[in-house]
């Protein structure tokens, strides 16, 4: 039955090109040739109302399960032995054939910004170094595991941010893009958001899986001729200890609260504490106070109020703030009623809604020839597109109020925040510098860890505990407005002033040489 | 290493209530009770500045590649029962669990739509009817795949239509959602894409993956000391004759097009076929028609010339206008031109950009209480979340120019359309009607297929050429009106007049029952 075999999950999780190109490099004897990548995103995510102005990286895990797999099995080898060229004759020589068979990617160096991490534009995120051919064929599934998990952390993050300090619940499995969900559960774990209902995956990832039922229950019992009392009673016996009951599937407030304030009567009786509702439909913030001014005359004051409902940041950001405007007007504490509510994320999460993918690209950036490393470059009449050429470091500089100030980009060798006074360039235009004072620099951290080289990952992958604890730091260090949900202030990027240099001279060089043709 | 385990894709690829709405149901005694659940969408993928007037359907067979292995493991057991309430007692009791050990999804009775054909709202694609813990047990899954392969099917038809009989290839690996690409290539062919470069996808689905090179290839060269010629040369040998070469990494028309043509004058000469070029930034209408009047002052006027970048329906119906422009103006023939383009879909297609998510949803729709069937409907201040209660047939309505008229909902054994005259309901507003007269109606298609029953799966699952075959049929018997890019005319699914009857009465009594509270 089964035709998603694991041949879609390994080496061949990869576009065709990648395959064809290694041939080439084999052939012409330079698949071997020492080369440099590196992934970068250009843009923030801007999802159209509202934009972006940092992101949480995410992926570098679940690469390297990639990776650590990814070397070519015998049925990889023989699809690609089984192609055929337009004459019908093998696409791929045997000999290629024969050398892929025994490629080894642990050969590949690899140096990386920690998962959870607050990251920006145009700042290398993870620097790969190896033979031309191994670095270019890991190129597909490195975009695809990065950018969909970094532009999901990056929406948890907003969500979060949104809803202050409250739980906001993963519900997005089935509007994620089938397997898919598994990823996006994963990223919106890093990107701050509490829990998930998709289960298998937190079964992975030893995190607890969360949920509370359906319309169906309530739907099923009415059509057997019950009430929706009893299909909340059947729920709360069946687990009286974590009892959150769906109470909009008849009439929010004349029907489903009453029940459920009934229900969690009967279990307060029992010596059960209930935990919750949840409201998936209607105006959500008016709903929330009134289900807390009766909760609360109940005396279930504790209990969570759980929202749903095709939310986003912005619309999290909007029910917290007509809560308030509720509270006030009913002389009760905004602050109390808030420390309520839990919020559910659906599709707008795991698709990102509004700007459903990251730009992020791989691309060369220097070669070896004869022992020395060459910087490689791209040109483009778009200014964004002109890469920065080279092996790059990555140092993060905070100010004297330990806010970060910028992501500067060097030369590897240097330390430019070393010198009394320093030039750093905009990425783009490079007449654009600014100068900054050495006394003005708290500290230059230094943001890239290496994680695999000479044939063994030598990372300690972070918890889930850890990562959150890495972004925390890293959002507390952000000036609020980076943090804006609206056009966001921009943070810096720069150049080291000799790496501008350098991307000047290599940008000279090809102009030159276009001469030529 | 790794972390995503099978855990991830069986049992517990589900939302957790699923779970402990199944242990209420057992509990209750009611796991086993006969119900009726329906898949449908409400409405049609909206872009924002373009519309869908109709959906492809897929994902049936990848469902039951999910459903035929869901049967719980020993570690999905293993996990659930490791899991505690808040009291630090399990969560699943072991009755419960024993119980799920021995559940058989083949028990269920499944019927659908195939996969490739034409769908619209509120049309139940799937009908799924047994126990109803475990027909709400495979909710998540379904949706999962149903609602992200229609998603794409339908944006793939729209690419292919915009870019009229033209090739169009799927690029999109590295934007998709982690593992969720290698739906998103299925779905895409089934919507009419020819070809696709995710190979472990092509090479399950016995297609054959595509491809040309990335700038990259060109820039290792140029930072080796090399030159775009040589690049090409270099790729040129390898693969003689199926040579398609990159031409915009340097400059589109002063080097890339001169160094292919070069190029492929030596493929010629050496007795090979070039098969063309690809260009992936500048204006790409203009670039075409200059390339092709090179290529053809040259003899290669059979190269084809393949555009990718960001291209979503729009921009290739608007690419294919102003290859027509600039051919009138300058006297070529522009179908000479257009038929040497091939379009190269990514981000857009495999992302579905504009409306990355379907609002399909599997709904309860009729419960059996003492050998009766009983219809369960959910009512809801919008109309359109209103339910259409019980069991239905569809059945789609054709002229006498054999163009579909409408999709029919009726009650299993009835069929209206065999009567002189007959009306149809507005699905949700049943005051608008409809009359029809049998002599209207060239044929009545019954749509569903039986696909699972008494524990077999009684259907033969099409291969892409008939699912192709299908979809083609399907399409053609639209009015073009309703497969219009922008604000397409409504195609119409009604009720029949009993099933209207139906949900009138079904509706009136839980009006009535809501007094009672």
């Amino acid at each position: 039955m089964s035709i998603f075999k694991p041949i879609t999950q390994g080496f061949l999780f990869t576009d065709f090109y990648q395959i064809t190109m290694a041939q080439v490099y084999y052939r012409q004897g330079i698949a071997l040739q020492p080369a440099h990548f590196e992934y970068f995103f250009r843009s923030y995510p801007n999802y159209g109302s509202h934009q972006a102005g940092f992101c949480i990286l995410a992926g570098l895990r679940t690469f390297f399960e990639w990776l650590v797999q990814a070397k070519p099995r015998p049925e990889d080898l023989a699809y690609l032995k089984s192609l055929t060229n337009r004459q019908g004759k093998p696409l791929f020589d045997l000999q290629f054939l024969d050398w892929l068979k025994e490629i080894d990617f642990s050969c590949l160096q690899i140096e990386a910004i920690a998962e959870g991490r607050v990251v920006h534009p145009h700042v290398p995120l993870v620097s790969v170094t190896g033979p031309l051919a191994l670095a270019q064929l890991i190129e597909t599934p490195l975009l695809n595991i990065f950018n969909y998990q970094t532009l999901v952390a990056t929406k948890a993050a907003r969500f979060k941010r949104a809803a202050r300090s409250q739980v906001v619940m993963d519900f997005g499995l089935r509007r994620a893009q089938g397997l898919g969900g598994n990823a996006g559960t994963r990223a919106a774990l890093i990107g701050g958001i509490d829990f998930s209902s998709n289960t298998g995956t937190c079964a992975a990832l030893g995190v607890p899986a969360k949920g509370t039922h359906a319309h169906s229950l309530v739907q099923a019992f009415l059509a057997l001729g019950y009430g929706e009392e009893d299909a909340f009673l059947a729920f709360a016996e069946t687990f009286p200890d974590d009892c959150i009951l769906l109470i909009d599937t008849i009439n929010t407030l004349e029907s489903g609260l009453p029940h459920a304030i009934k229900i969690f009567q009967r279990l307060r009786q029992k010596g059960h504490k209930p935990v919750g509702v949840r409201i998936d439909s209607g105006d959500l913030a008016f709903l929330a106070v009134e289900c807390y001014q009766e909760l609360k005359k109940a005396g279930f004051e504790d209990c969570f109020i759980v929202l749903s409902n095709q939310l986003d940041e912005l619309l999290i950001h909007q029910i917290i703030s007509q809560v308030e405007d509720e509270a006030k007007e009913r002389n009760l504490d905004p602050n109390a009623i808030l420390s309520r509510l839990v919020f559910g994320a659906g599709t707008r999460l795991i698709t990102s809604a509004g700007s459903c993918s990251l730009d992020g690209v791989y691309k060369l950036t220097a070669i070896k020839k004869q022992n020395k490393w060459v910087p490689a470059i791209k040109i483009s009449d778009s200014p964004s597109k002109i890469l920065n050429p080279g092996h790059k470091k990555v140092y993060r500089l905070k100010d004297k109020r330990n806010k970060a100030m910028v992501d500067l980009l060097c030369l590897p060798e240097e330390r430019p925040f070393d010198h009394f006074e320093f030039k750093v360039v905009h990425p783009l235009d490079l007449n654009v510098f600014r100068k900054l004072k050495r006394e003005d620099v708290l500290e230059a951290e230094e943001l890239h860890q290496l994680i695999q080289k000479e044939n063994k990952i030598v990372y300690e992958f972070p918890d889930f505990d850890q990562i959150a604890h890495k972004r925390e730091k890293d959002l507390a260090e952000l000036d609020s407005g980076v943090k804006r949900l609206i056009n966001p202030h921009v943070y810096h990027v720069s150049l080291s002033e000799q790496l501008a240099t350098l991307k000047e001279k290599v940008l000279a060089e090809i102009q030159k040489s276009k001469i030529r043709f």
